[in-house]
């Protein structure tokens, strides 16, 4: 394979005196960081030392807004927020994050939504457009992080943003390219075993395989890690290692 | 008088439902906003409603960082922080604003700091620089906002920032140039009888008569009004008039 | 008449500096505080100073809990909590005002539920079964104020809690008892030479007429008053005038 | 010996999605349990979480209150509070705990005032005051778990309040009979065959050793274990264990 594509984490998602995930370990596998912006999850002080540990690392990073949701993780689905509303809420998290990249003195190469805002605006085109034109005039040029067949990928191609399209490592997938619900029994892959290979036959063949054997077109740019998960680390670690035998190059997305 | 004064006031000091001041009514008399970034006040919301009114009104925007105490208003002091914890305080609250600023389209021109923050930071020279050195990185080429004798107006000096030297409209000065404590008698002026001539002469005589008598030289850049007191507006207003009949042109500093 | 009727109104929703509505004249009108609990409005303090006032004036004082959103007010629906999540929720925010009324030395009589918790429980038996058993658990005997003919109502019913039905004065009703959507032009009512007819005939009659004249038989406990929009104080009085000067006895309900 | 004491540790200091401490396993440790109030940590579901597993593992249970301020996890002193501040502040969270332990059906037997707040009022009467005053209005009969020679144990006995006198395992004491600070190089204990020995003895003798040798005398109803360091879990069975072996009866206080 001579392809080249990034591998991503969630970072930062520590609060206060809470420790959340092993940033320092994965800042040594993945090549992007999406870094929470302290509306579901870090504040300013972890903001500015994760942006100086993936400085450090030599790795990529980009704001992660979601919803203003501390005690949910941002993982609840708020509706009926207007569309300047969704605005104002996604400028102002990516701002504090330019603030703190100018204070640690690293660029901002992307945006990725968190939790339910994401998982809201992939299926509401209102939403997507939204969040994403704010995302666009905060940051312009920033890479957006899209699933492939979402409301986000449209309105990230209606922007004529960057685009990096993302695939999840360890999810099971619909036929119809949707992330299977965690509820179902093949939502989650967990073993390394599954996994590596299971990735490195999309990146060759340009395909995912539905939990039902229908095959999915894909162009992956990025894949998801998991951080937070038991194992997360090792199963990271594996699958860069894999990835770099063979022969793909691990690396951020460049910004055009 | 051929002199120049800007006239500021905090604005944006609501949150969700909570209404705060007449920022409406004061955007038709000041010539800067110092803006409430969310953390004491304001929310993403009231920031970006805050900075079309500005815009339109043709008003010069700041940051107003402060304090992360909304139960507090920002008026609690809270010791303690390192030079770090102050500068990503600091610096996400500014961002924030960038991030909004852009969404609006409008320029952030100043920084003030707000409340305990601001009373810490004029006493305490360390905490001054790592306030205004977050503010320089973050916003470059900003006018700092400083009470002039305080250690604020020597960080500004030392950071090389643009500066804009305040005095406060309604408040009494001690001999050393510092405000009267708000428990003291002559601490706080209600009468626009009063505060008019008081700040004319201020400005025709390059002095401040302090409670006592004394002369202290002033040279001021800046004058900030309070927009959430009774007869803010109508004082205001009429401060605004007598400026202007006395030849003063009101106007908000430029950035060099 | 001969009738006995309690006026209530939303109480202590003041937070930190910002004030909403005049407690302290609503407090010489109604008979019944529906006092925030923190979560969606008040804090610690407004809610001490809030039971004292009420204390004094001889109000009867309820918990008021809502949804944990303080930028939203509580008025966002967030679904998708579990039994017992809305149950801890429910419990905490009594449990704080219980706290609050022994410092103070007042009795809490009553419980209502605030914005959108109020909402989707009305119509979310599973929800209603949840915070009213909550709040029976946590306050036995506290008289639960629900709304006629919703799953609020059965719910109460269900716990063989005391109850006071409530209907509200500035609110036009669906021919099916429930309230008309806001977006409705009948929705409100602002005047009160409509309101106050209208209220002596549901108490005379023992019947709202709905929007479209369909007669609903009601028996109402409780009025609710709204008091944060204008006037509302000048409207509150000239009820409580008319309900006195037609024989009506405005009380409390008393608990069992 | 023929002894009784208490082994207490804070709990629930989870928020949201952020774990804090092994409680499953120190509730198989100690017999009293201080549980954030959701103020400083915690929240309404870990409260209610807490308290059910520390009902199933028969382990007292008390209210744990601290400085409104999740981001500094109540370590940062916020001077100013009036006595009307801090009792309402206090009120509110022992009233919160009372919610959910009726909710849960489990009885509150203690309190303890939880990091900057219990720091400052042990050397400030007035605070103490305010603290264990609002404490016993809201909690009559509670156990107050005060630091013998400080203003706490001043303010529980002029409230004739029951009183656990509290040792702590791991740290080393002043002369005076105060904590050593943190910053000195004996403050802290981490070696179980050092803290073993050196709490039979205080037991033994009702003396602890201060650092520079002085004997003080103590008679600990309570010794404090913390829950949230590398190896707290077998550090605190160890500590059971060797208790239990020396004849002591290891239970949580009595309430009168």
């Amino acid at each position: 394979m001579s392809l080249t594509v990034d591998l991503n984490a969630d970072m930062g998602e520590s609060f206060g005196a809470w420790q959340m995930g092993d940033d320092a370990a994965m800042l040594g596998i993945v090549t992007s960081a999406n870094v929470a912006c302290g509306f579901h999850a870090g504040d300013h002080e972890v903001m500015a030392k994760t942006l100086r540990l993936a400085k450090a690392a030599g790795v990529a990073v980009g704001a992660h807004p979601g919803f203003a949701d501390l005690q949910g993780f941002g993982r609840r689905p708020i509706p009926g927020f207007t569309a300047d509303q969704l605005a104002s809420l996604v400028a102002a998290q990516i701002g504090a994050m330019i603030g703190i990249a100018r204070l640690v003195d690293v660029e901002l190469r992307h945006v990725k939504l968190h939790g339910a805002l994401s998982n809201m605006a992939m299926v509401d085109r209102a939403m997507a457009d939204a969040c994403l034109g704010a995302a666009a005039r905060v940051l312009p040029g920033a890479i957006q992080f899209v699933l492939p067949g979402t409301a986000l990928e449209d309105a990230a191609l209606a922007l004529r943003a960057p685009i990096a399209r993302e695939i999840f490592a360890d999810r099971g997938y619909a036929p119809d390219g949707k992330l299977l619900p965690r509820s179902h029994p093949d939502a989650m892959l967990h073993d390394p075993a599954v996994i590596v290979p299971r990735i490195l036959r999309i990146l060759d063949t340009g395909t995912i395989i539905a939990h039902d054997g229908t095959l999915i077109p894909v162009k992956p740019d990025t894949i998801c890690l998991h951080g937070d998960e038991p194992h997360a680390v090792r199963n990271a670690e594996h699958l860069r290692h894999a990835l770099e035998q063979a022969g793909v190059r691990v690396a951020a997305p460049e910004r055009p």
